[in-house]
């Protein structure tokens, strides 16, 4: 374990716990919206809700490792010995990072065909970049972490062409009122997605030890807030702009 | 960590235990309390539930940290060389007082366009306030304190400008019925942020040690109180009484 200065302990034991905050406020708040949506747009925010309620509970745990992992007493930051389990966000990321893109493109309410053929797709090739960026995050030499890193970005980038060029058209079929929305929530989603891989490559930029592991720690959470709470208050706010347009027994749904 | 009296210990300890049992109790009181309001007021009081949720998670937090930096036996109080965590009161607020903004913005029900350039108008100066007085608390010299805590002052001033003219045009809008509750929920506001920066300022009341602690621990949770659970209340009761003026399929709602 990396040692680290008492200011970098206190910021990741705080970005830990204020992430914790967020993620199970977020949840809590997008199931209790469903009823203010039309019925098919219910199941994208019970998605969006399970998404950051599995990152709450690994936000927990990552917060509860990296207090065992450290002894922060009288002034002084010391290792403990046992290990930060950094694993956690891998998990994490294996379950919610297919979900995210389910619950983007249910949102956007395609046909049964497209959603089956989109959500296959762009859920296999997630995993596929999450199980192969895990070797190269534990790797100890720099050789490992860019071949794993560089294998992870195929899937990566396959994705965010899908997410442009496929789903860029679907977006036409969008009533006028949500495109800006549904665009800026494709763009909250690629932009990121896009800091995930400049994080992991963050000891490629000469930090090292402490600093190093603050970048990563910190990176991750800022790029783990904006992916899923970010992404879910857009998903709530197209889901209430396009259920204004719905209409139910020939009149506007009105929650 | 300053040494404290036990008197002083205890009335801290349980003034956080408290705080955290009024918080959890609101939260759970808002929520339930979604469906006896009309559907257009629901998100008001989701949000305000999540306010108080975040909080009820910090005060459980800070009610551990407080428990870990003393150790109170056989009569006496002493130091364990553990921190207290003081940032959990600024990690709570960089997530709740943007919030407790939009509850107030939600319930008055404006115009879509008001309400967006409302709440990030007033979101950021919120956020900004908050990251500006953390250097302030945990500065160990008062001309820090006094500089963040003078900046900190700036987005302060703009918002309570921007709800005692912003918000005031707003009020004529209002249902008559509810202008007198709006407008308390608006002095609730302002006098409970307003008792913030006077906490903030004790240490320059010539208080020290245990005393300047007790006052600053005592007066942030009595400001948190007013500010989540009084205003949440308030919320409550304004959307009960718009409610009452709204009409479903030509008639008054129900609940």
């Amino acid at each position: 374990m990396d040692t680290v200065t008492p200011f970098q302990y206190e910021l990741i034991y705080n970005a830990f716990s204020f992430t914790f905050a967020a993620m199970a406020a977020a949840t809590l708040f997008l199931w209790l919206s469903r009823s203010q949506v039309a019925p098919a747009y219910r199941t994208a925010l019970t998605i969006s809700g399970v998404v950051t309620g599995i990152a709450a509970y690994h936000y927990f745990r990552i917060f509860e490792s990296w207090h065992q992992a450290y002894m922060f007493k009288d002034g002084v930051v010391t290792v403990t010995g046992v290990a930060f389990n950094d694993a956690y966000r891998y998990v994490d990321w294996l379950l919610t990072v297919p979900l995210l893109l389910i619950e983007l493109i249910l949102v956007m309410r395609l046909s049964r065909a497209e959603t089956n053929a989109k959500t296959i797709k762009l859920g296999t090739a997630a995993a596929l970049m999450i199980v192969l960026g895990y070797p190269g995050e534990i790797a100890t030499d720099l050789g490992a972490r860019a071949l794993w890193g560089g294998l992870s970005m195929i899937p990566f980038i396959y994705i965010v062409w899908q997410l442009f060029v496929g789903l860029g058209e679907s977006i036409k079929q969008q009533p006028v009122a949500a495109q800006g929305l549904v665009r800026t929530a494709r763009m909250v989603t690629f932009a990121s997605w896009g800091f995930y891989p400049v994080v992991f490559a963050a000891p490629f930029f000469g930090l090292t030890g402490g600093s190093v592991e603050t970048a990563i720690q910190v990176g991750y959470t800022i790029a783990d807030l904006v992916a899923k709470v970010g992404l879910g208050i857009l998903i709530f706010l197209i889901a209430v702009r396009k259920s204004e347009t719905e209409t139910v027994d020939g009149k506007a749904y009105a929650g």
